[in-house]
């Protein structure tokens, strides 16, 4: 056992876990590493932010993945760097780990363009973290509010800025609107639905840039249609806890920015040689090699092949586990000694989708055919329980699915503060 | 409505909910305060720190609770002070609150007997913070052990000191060795079951002391059965973060320290002339009035009546339920200007109950009767998620009893660091 081939896979999320199940079994040893001790089922932080989902529907312990896998271990660790040329991971607290194989995927964290000030007073939907602080802070708000009597104190705590026009800005946005209509005036009796903005900004011309202008149009009617505020052509330039000023001057008075504007990639990865493309991802060849150093790969949103037909991969989930995928096959092949040319990765594309809320969908498949309201919703709804990991999580998250649209509820509104005793 | 008597209720807690509930449509103005905008049921605490419930099973949001209340309101806020003479209640942040009856219902806390040095480094199981420290505290230790080399270092990792054998200490015991039994050796591969110590330290002479001889001795048995070792007559003398030191000088080394050893009642009352029990819960009269503060009733932990027939009564849900209804039916008696005498409270003794675990509990009835085993996990199983407020935790909790039943599971092992991103 102790001369087979060590891989290690920097990063638990769609990549490094398909990489990682691919791997299971293959005669190599697998050391999985990530900052936290499950995967988390990002698309549905929101969901957690707004009172449908416990965090442990959408997280999911990689130790109980690989229970029974004699090849395949996990490791809670932050790394703190990754030295390509003496060949080390090496992890916060110091251990070093020694690898034949590299896969970096480390994934991304939020972009604020260098905008500190922003960066500050908003909450990213990016960690659980993140979504069990914006639940807590958004009911806190509401538990403020309706103990105000100052009208301009109230006007901020109840207007809910969100930044960023793509699937996650217009699924919040909407969960944000059902979890009002669920509370205004009934948990909160001082505080009157209509008192209550939500407020969607998009630097763009329209949302869902990555969908057909169809679909977007309808995201943007639907959302209109169940109060949200929408704002295109429109850039967040500064913030502070009390307000949210865009590029044309605007100032709007807010208690709560959730952002959602851009990711950028998250890699340990110091050595300068290595060539990046100009948002920062490490530019792998077409076989998602990392150039210049020998067994690294990477993939998902820390890195892209930058090829003529396909352009750069969408930093979405698809190609993080297709891409896994495929690198544990190539890594499988070269230790088992198969001379054969593997082919270039090839990203298929099998559709996008986003929710606007209760029956409010859109599906885009490649084909180019399109659903939206109930059968995108439906759809929607499905495809997301069905790559939620576990028996007991898909079941738990369709359970909570249907007690929230039976009874028309988002029942989680707790204000659970950290274990230190500290609210926000 | 404005001149309707004003009802303030401290603390939600067993004692407070109950009497606001009985409040709901009596002709007052009740305000329901608590410092959590939720209602706690605190007997299972140990099953979320275990990874079988989530804390929203076991915390029910209060404003949905008096959702279609015309009467009762609800509002999270800490209590400063109680001002018996000027009739206030002040909560931190200024606000003022006047009252025509006050209840006094903020139930207790931990009680160190004054030893900072166990405060310290131990953890409670009080409130439902304590409850996911301590989750994310036992799974650290099992990912740090689980990769460390040093004996002595992994010796006190895998030791987990549980201090006070009542119901609490029992029932923690028994849950963390469930979880050991389905972790060790299988999420954590390089940690054996028989190197992970669960040690219960009691200081009398037995567990369950509430209960009868056999009964502790039925716990005692079962515990010892599944791997926890007892030691009775021992008490806690001193604590820091890597060990325990008992009275006796034996010293343990330990990474971990669950405090069920005692509580305190926690009020906000400071007026000195209030007389008070030696363990300083207020000593009401036989109606659970406060002496020398006219409408101001006590219940629960925080208060005791000390009558030669009964003695104190205990801390526990029962009584503070019972009195919570009998305090609501004394004030609407008053309100309505019925001049009838109030009979004193008498608290209706139930039976109690607690578990060991899987398919064993213990239940004391009231006439002497005495259930082990099965029936009496089962009959606690039942009681518990009976009074469970709100069907859907009903559902959820016994959904997640089901699942850890058949499955031999406690499937919520996840790590989720406070909002601001710090672990212990």
């Amino acid at each position: 056992m102790a001369d087979r081939p060590r891989v290690v896979i920097v990063g638990a999320g769609f990549g490094g876990l398909a990489c990682a199940r691919k791997l299971d079994g293959a005669p190599v040893d697998v050391l999985l590493l990530d900052r936290h001790n499950y995967h988390l089922f990002t698309p549905l932080l929101y969901q957690v932010a707004t009172g449908l989902l416990n965090p442990s529907d959408i997280a999911y312990p990689l130790r109980a993945v690989f229970r029974r896998s004699r090849n395949v271990r996990v490791r809670e660790a932050t790394v703190e760097n990754v030295d390509l040329g003496r060949r080390v991971v090496r992890l916060s607290g110091g251990a070093t780990l020694p690898f034949d194989y590299l896969v970096l995927a480390s994934g991304s964290v939020d972009n604020y363009f260098g905008n500190q000030a922003v960066a500050q007073v908003s909450i990213g939907l990016k960690a659980l973290e993140d979504a069990t602080r914006l639940r807590n802070h958004v009911l806190t708000c509401l538990e403020r509010a309706d103990a105000e009597t100052d009208q301009a104190t109230r006007r901020a705590l109840l207007t809910f800025v969100v930044v960023g026009g793509g699937p996650t800005g217009v699924e919040c946005s909407g969960a944000l609107a059902e979890l009002m209509d669920i509370v205004a005036g009934k948990d909160y009796h001082q505080v009157a639905r209509d008192e209550i903005k939500i407020i969607l900004v998009e630097g763009g011309d329209r949302l869902l840039n990555a969908f057909s202008p169809h679909l977007g149009h309808y995201a943007q009617r639907v959302l209109a249609r169940r109060g949200v505020d929408i704002r295109t052509r429109a850039l967040v330039k500064g913030a502070d806890a009390r307000s949210v000023t865009l590029a044309d001057g605007t100032m709007i008075a807010c208690g709560t920015i959730i952002w959602s504007a851009g990711v950028r990639p998250n890699d340990a990865v110091t050595d300068p040689s290595i060539p990046r493309l100009r948002n920062h991802r490490i530019n792998v060849d077409p076989w998602l090699r990392v150039p210049g150093a020998s067994g690294v790969y990477a993939i998902g949103d820390v890195a892209s092949p930058q090829v003529a037909k396909q352009g750069e991969l969408p930093m979405l989930s698809p190609p993080a586990m297709q891409g896994g995928r495929y690198v544990a096959e190539t890594i499988v092949d070269e230790v088992r000694g198969l001379q054969l040319e593997r082919p270039p990765f090839h990203y298929l594309d099998k559709g996008t989708m986003a929710t606007v809320g209760r029956n409010a969908g859109v599906t885009h498949l490649p084909g180019g055919l399109e659903f939206t309201g109930f059968i995108g919703w439906l759809t929607w709804l499905f495809v997301h329980i069905y790559y939620l990991i576990g028996f007991r999580n898909r079941l738990s998250a369709l359970g909570s699915w249907a007690w929230g649209y039976l009874r028309h509820d988002r029942p989680i509104r707790i204000i659970l503060a950290a274990s230190n005793g500290q609210e926000e």
